[in-house]
């Protein structure tokens, strides 16, 4: 098997396995009741989360511990209210129900055209309105100062994009906002103005530092680093104010209840110490596959030039049907996708490749290759020497159709 | 150790931790995934679904998966959706932010009293009102009748309290509730009226079948049960609108996006499929130990005295303090509690006990022990004798302040 779809999931690593395996069974005590031994649960717990926040230069106290990266997103939304005004002036037919609210009810959200879902379809729902990016998939800076106005209270734009690996310029984007909260300041005018970033594609390839990113808010994911399913975080800056989604017991600062996930957690912790550790080696060793990738293989037109982390590698193969590639390279036991895998289930075209001019056969004829911890040198040679002879096989075909 | 808080926390039964072994490191892809095996992992997903459906006679397509009883309790509420027509009326000054909605705009919610904290926290955000329970702890049905107008929509009602252990007759809450359903009919008022029950304490010590109870809504707790914290599941009657919590890749049927959590969900439907084989057994082992321990523990006033659940022994030290107990007793390496881990570590006075009527002073002497699959007859003996030494040391500590 070569497995080459690291974006989509990755395997739990051994010493984070390790790491849980206490907690299932023997440390299994409610971090909340009062005996020692679930005293010391919880402490390993908070100390799970320091590992965590220390990872991106913050507090334990900073991080809400959640269920995945699409809950903290939707969390970090929650800092921006209903405006309350704006429900009194609505006609009665036009009235949202819960749930479904008026766009034109909302304050200002700006987000990334590219964003996940778990981003791009809370914006919406909340009235966001997308930034544009470039050809090259990053930010376009002009189109962002454009739409920022006096009632924009939030801008989500995510660090590592998930289809195509492009790191976004967030000290730019929070250097700008700086500006204009000065300005802001100046003119009286109080209103927040946050900004979110999902880095779960980010944290074991770049070195995250909340203070340098300038980032109010951002959204950690266990699964996409070698840690469990089901484990995320939002780090949340002092200052803001969150809403919870969910009401109960009360843990995580009352904003996300429910009996804390220890085992999830500790492994999460285990496996961003792992990746911090390894950050630098692990990098180049992207970096040297990913060129050998693009030296042997061929045919191909390369989607991200530039600007990505060293990890992603994305193919555009003219006229090919790539989820055909898909089910061929499957046959040979080479793991691939099209692009995000909820997105991919569903047969949907990429609204990220559509954002950077590609044409709908372009987007068509796109593979994205992540690799990851389960490659080695060998099998990169290998997937490009089998990638090769299928394209060549399925063009063949094609030719005689 | 002698652990008897098995309401706080079970560990993860031994069988259902080699279930989920696998699907950490080897089985770990992405279930929405296009490839063979992520569509392995998906359909051994969907199966797990369907064992812990087919516990409480349901469908795998009924059943959303969850983070746990909080998530679920949570998004059972969201059947009830804000009443648009009343935001139109209020005026400026009581204008809810969003999350803290107008209690008088919300439609009408009954609630048992002596609900967990998940439950009565979003029913009390939702403007819902307490039903009352006798001073066995059972629902008050007078005060139910009572209380439900055309304008109730769900009604919430745990099938096992979390304190007490209480057995609430769902059945005939249902057969009420149809009654009104009929009668609504016959006047031509459409309003849903639903029940919904937290069963996060029942699944492993009552025969649960959703038709049964008459439930429209059902929640599910894996950490309660003897699987891996961190996973629950709401069961929803096909008539039943959902909204979702968050919003993302569309997970759930769309009712709760994020990547699946795999392993906690074969984890979880594993530690289903024992309770369910051993549940006869369980329930008269634990009936023995309750007897054994009622009859050799001495001084004591019986609190749950009749429709509980076999685990659960309540007890009422007069004039000696509870909190105080719990911590000599955990000198002696017994653990126990005296009601929610939740509540217990804010050192909330139980509402529960103050609903079935009793005084402060008897709240402030109350222990709950749960007994459950850590222990063993010789344990039940060893916990009496010391529990008895330990009251007797306090009370003639008392005696000579």
């Amino acid at each position: 098997m070569i497995y080459l779809d690291h974006a989509a999931a990755t395997p739990v690593n051994k010493k984070a396995l390790e790491a849980m395996e206490p907690y299932f069974s023997h440390d299994f005590f409610n971090p909340s009741s009062a005996y020692l031994p679930a005293k010391k649960v919880s402490a390993d717990y908070e100390s799970a989360k320091a590992t965590i926040a220390h990872a991106i230069g913050a507090k334990s106290s900073d991080l809400i511990i959640t269920a995945g990266a699409t809950e903290a997103n939707n969390l970090a939304f929650t800092s921006v209210s209903l405006d309350g005004s704006c429900q009194l002036f609505s006609s009665p037919t036009s009235q949202g129900s819960a749930g479904v609210p008026l766009q034109s009810c909302y304050p200002s959200i700006l987000y990334l055209v590219t964003e996940h879902d778990s981003v791009r379809k809370v914006a919406e729902q909340r009235g966001g309105k997308p930034i544009k990016v470039l050809k090259t998939g990053v930010i376009d800076l002009d189109d962002l100062k454009q739409k920022i106005t006096d009632e924009t209270e939030l801008i989500s734009v995510s660090l590592v994009n998930n289809e195509l690996g492009t790191i976004q310029p967030l000290a730019e984007i929070s250097a700008i906002i700086r500006e204009i909260k000065i300005d802001r300041l100046k003119r009286g005018i109080k209103k927040q103005l946050l900004l979110h970033s999902d880095a779960s594609q980010a944290l074991n390839l770049l070195d995250i530092n909340v203070a340098r990113l300038g980032v109010d808010l951002l959204t950690l994911n266990s699964a996409k680093v070698y840690g469990p399913k089901g484990v995320g975080a939002l780090y949340v800056s002092h200052d803001v104010n969150l809403k919870p989604l969910t009401y109960g017991g009360g843990q995580e600062n009352g904003l996300r209840s429910g009996t804390e996930n220890v085992p999830g957690v500790i492994g999460f912790a285990k496996a961003v110490e792992i990746a911090k550790e390894h950050l630098n080696g692990n990098r180049k060793k992207y970096a040297t596959w990913r060129q050998t990738l693009l030296k042997e293989l061929t045919d191909y037109e390369l989607i991200n030039k530039k600007h990505s982390v060293d990890n992603f590698v994305n193919l555009c193969y003219n006229n090919i049907d790539a989820e055909r590639l898909i089910y061929l390279l499957e046959d040979k036991q080479i793991y691939v996708s099209t692009g995000a895998a909820c997105a991919a289930s569903k047969g949907q075209k990429s609204h990220v490749l559509a954002a950077i001019g590609l044409s709908d056969s372009q987007i068509a004829g796109s593979l994205r290759l992540t690799l990851g911890e389960t490659n080695d040198d060998a099998q990169i040679h290998e997937a490009a020497k089998i990638i090769n002879e299928v394209v060549a096989k399925e063009k063949e075909r094609l030719q005689n159709v």
